[in-house]
């Protein structure tokens, strides 16, 4: 194949490789059947059809968004074709196991795999993501029948599932949904209330849809703590699997969004009587887990999305940058500020360093982010599969902390190469004969949905930082020093004394916030040290890259070890003023009062 | 009226009255006619026509884009009949000689006015720009003749204007444009070649289009020393002002763009045999000025250009701050950190201290980059009307100083407003149901076209702060240095030290720069010095704002004095990260091989 523009497998066999050695996972009981030539050839699979059904229809999707048919949300063709094929190779079940069909892949390759699909279309991609996830709660939560009902059907590719959280009244704020489940006599739910933002919330392209939905049983505990997980599917089911009754799910509106259009994302209305199952109302639902335990059970979900999240901004930039790059080697304009003599042939852009400048910056950002998402995604390897339940702890620990982190930090910098990618374009990168537009309007989703980065910095430094009285912040602490001190006697040890210094005020930067006593004081410049906090954990990642470029003398090496000292010399500076602004608790915006704006 | 969502007026009649003094203006000659009714007067006209007549069409403008039909664009009705009413109330004119029908506003009283339109649909309010723009550029440059055929009627709206600069093979390097101009007997040029790019390229809005062509005339000097600059109507002009032959101004395409979708966008052609006049081939043109001085007529149109595009992405900026404010004190959404009980009420989402951050940040772009344009305009007006030639020459130089951070700044950050103005919102923003994703997409365009970023950073860095022994440098610093002396002794004496420290720090890593006898070296990272001069320029602006506010207790003054807080805490420790790279004379990006990325 050509080199893609898609994704880079250059990098992503770096990464996996000779980087996160994942072939070493081969030893564990659960992947002896996989070797290098498995994870080689479902890559090249993925990057096949990614390139062959996905990416062809990437603008096509934008520029003919699903609408509204008779209560139905009718969508290009092309969409199910590729999920079609997508699902007939198996990689909806890449990662799971082979009981339930699945390829039982590390979770670190079906990262890397499935990046080939949302950075090809990261549209079309969202159906089997939302897919993935919710058969991943239900494996972990639900009962043997529930799963035997919903989730082999959806590894099978023949249903969808999706997750119905947020309403019109509450986005972020669950605590305040009303959709309501009352009990009945046979053990299952009747659900009204309405859910809005739901991606894939109605779509002709399965036969049935598994909706998981949070609703509060009348009687339970206010807040987040009377929240409870349904399984509401589109479609009833009968005992031999077949399809029966129409549930009482309605597909009430369709969003139209700036990007990521080929997702319906909806507005559902559960149980107002359009459909009336058994002859009675509402939407029937079945309980998953115990009651009251919804949010436990979602987030756990939700964890894992959020990761997916981090890898989709990732390679929307990812992508953008591989199309600057392309345009940048190929487009000719002006001379170098020492030849400027116009009869001198014009040089193709990448010659002028502020276009390198940018490239630069975009692969520092894409290529970084990719190193967190599959670092990530070995950490779930680990947490699964390590042979010590003290590793396996470890692993787990590190993941929930480092979690916030994976979803933000790419949300806004992949956004960020996107834009670069414009950039490098000119004017050709403003308009839509070009993809890198949509790219930038695709990704600007990512910092939104799956917890904004507000709440993702509320979670860091309001919850992971002070988990398990800094247990996690520790462990975060060690496992870079770890690599700093590898770096010792190498060209890269400033890199890392600038990285134990960094770390070394996050800690006493965190001390600093809370010891103050006020959680608002704490709080409030949250995103700050989300902020910094992200920068330290890349920058560690670029050092990491950096160290197993070891002896490595190729382009790709020399342009790793380049972007390595970018990102410490020109975005690993940018955490100091950060760490000051929060040293002074700083209460500019605290005390801002909002009638004064 | 209500407070508006396109500007806000009591910050414009801050920024005019209390901090500009711009009534002072009207004891000039050229201003007697003017006082402050005459000021408010046409500004309460600005706004009632924007927000009567340009606001309403902004979003369907961008859903119905200029479409060819017969080689003619077809745009949607609105636009002509907004068009209709602010050329009938004679704002084309508005800072125009009243011997042209014009007001004689002052400029800065001009900008004010025309940034209502802007604000309220960019699109349409690009066609009187550009015009304004042509007809400043052939009142200065153009013989009387120019001027009574063209200008005349450009100022009574009945015919548009463009510049056309550009070519598909050439966007921002002019030294190679192709198009070529060949002299005739009779004293006209004959065109020849393609332009790309075009604003406002072919329209049916007026009965003729004047463009302004940059071409060469063969045997002329290479390079940018070869280009003349020519008039090529659309249509001929008889001897009486009407209307003649169809000119050789051909439309060959519309381009389709992320945003700014109400201006048509054009390549056209010049002298491709469509029409003959005359029976001959080639577009006929008139030389404007002298040959081979093109480039310069044209930048004193493009610096008047870039300093309206700077305003132009500020008030971008500012409409979308101005709905995610309206947002936020309406969205209701959770709880504070201090108060979750579930059973209180839900608070308007600008008490989350993270919203009122990217207000509050927000703000400090919009409202500092508003006071960038408006100081800019009011430095036209000194060069223009100041009573001594010194203090002319002084506002001279000062503008030219400030032109490439005047168009560059706001391109930057008042997209980051937009960029907020989406975040606040939350999923909402990024639908099409509410306003601000356009916005954000609109002002896309401002850091690509009228000289990129790196074109403003190469023109700071490599011209302007060099030019005339380091003259504007010089006083810039001393300009700055006059207000921080005002704050002594004052609650701001701790930011003006600020302030002096980095304006201090700029001159020595200026001095260091070019001290490397290296111009690559010394222009490698201009970006980065474009971006910290840029800062200290709005941080000093953000100084004059608060020194401004003295002895005034109102809520507007007290936000006025948060944002500035914010400004000196938030935003100008940001330069020292910038001027620490570029001390080191980093070689990062320069020394990176093309062929490693």
């Amino acid at each position: 194949m050509a080199t893609s523009l898609i994704l880079s497998r250059r990098d992503l066999d770096f990464l996996l490789h000779e980087w996160l050695d994942v072939e070493s996972l081969t030893k564990r009981s659960r992947f002896t059947e996989h070797s290098r030539e498995t994870f080689d050839a479902v890559l090249d699979l993925a990057e096949q059809i990614a390139t062959d059904h996905f990416a062809p229809h990437n603008r096509t999707a934008d520029e003919n968004e699903p609408h509204m048919v008779d209560g139905k949300a009718v969508l290009i063709p092309e969409v199910s074709k590729a999920l079609k094929v997508f699902t007939d190779a198996g990689l909806i079940a890449g990662s799971f196991d082979e009981e339930y069909g699945g390829m039982q892949l590390p979770h670190t390759v079906g990262q890397a795999v499935f990046a080939w699909f949302k950075a090809a279309n990261v549209g079309t991609s969202a159906y089997p993501f939302l897919t993935m996830g919710n058969a991943r709660l239900l494996l972990a939560h639900g009962s043997q029948e529930q799963i035997d009902t919903f989730v082999r059907p959806e590894l099978e590719g023949r249903w969808f599932g999706t997750m119905a959280l947020s309403e019109p009244q509450a986005g972020s704020s669950l605590a305040d949904i009303t959709t309501r489940a009352v009990p009945q006599d046979d053990g299952t739910y009747r659900l009204t209330g309405n859910k809005m933002w739901i991606s894939g919330g109605d779509h002709e392209l399965t036969e049935n849809i598994v909706h998981l939905v949070l609703a509060k049983i009348p009687g339970g505990p206010p807040g987040v703590k009377g929240i409870s997980l349904f399984i509401v599917p589109k479609f009833l089911v009968n005992d031999d699997g077949s399809l029966g009754e129409r549930n009482d799910v309605v597909l009430a509106g369709l969003n139209h969004k700036m990007g990521y259009r080929g997702t319906t994302n909806t507005l559902l209305n559960f149980g107002e009587g359009v459909h009336t199952p058994g002859g009675r109302a509402g939407a029937v639902g079945y309980l998953v887990g115990e009651q009251h335990r919804g949010l436990t059970y979602m987030f756990h979900m939700m964890n894992e999305a959020r990761i997916g999240v981090g890898v989709g901004a990732t390679v929307l930039g990812y992508t953008g940058y591989l199309h600057a790059l392309e345009y940048a080697r190929t487009r000719t304009q002006g001379r170098p500020p020492a030849g400027k003599d116009p009869a001198s042939p014009m040089v193709p852009i990448i010659e002028h360093t502020d276009v390198r400048r940018m490239l630069l910056a975009a692969k520092s950002y894409v290529e970084g982010g990719m190193a967190l998402g599959l670092y990530c995604a070995r950490l779930v390897d680990e947490e699964q599969t390590a042979e010590t339940q003290e590793e396996r702890s470890r692993a787990h620990l590190l993941l929930d902390m480092l979690t916030p982190i994976a979803k933000a930090w790419p949300s806004q910098w992949g956004l960020a190469a996107n834009d670069l990618a414009i950039q490098v374009h000119g004017g050709y990168g403003y308009t839509r004969d070009y993809p890198v537009e949509q790219f930038y309007r695709d990704n600007r989703l990512n910092p939104i949905h799956e917890g904004t980065q507000g709440v993702q910095s509320l979670d860091l430094l309001g919850r992971k930082v002070v988990m398990q009285g800094g247990a996690g912040l520790a462990l975060l602490g060690e496992t870079i020093a770890a690599t700093t001190a590898r770096a010792a006697g190498s060209e890269w040890a400033g890199f890392a004394a600038d990285l134990d210094a960094a770390v070394a005020r996050m800690g006493a930067v965190t001390a600093t916030l809370w010891g103050t006593g006020e959680p608002d004081l704490a709080l409030a410049n949250s995103h700050v040290y989300l902020e910094a906090a992200g920068h330290i954990v890349v920058a560690w990642l670029w050092l990491e890259q950096a160290l197993a470029c070891e002896g490595a003398a190729s382009d790709f090496h020399e342009g790793k070890r380049q972007a390595a000292r970018y990102f410490w010399r020109w975005e690993l500076p940018r955490v100091n003023h950060r760490f000051g602004l929060l040293e002074s608790l700083d209460r500019t915006v605290l005390d801002t009062p909002s009638h004064v704006l």
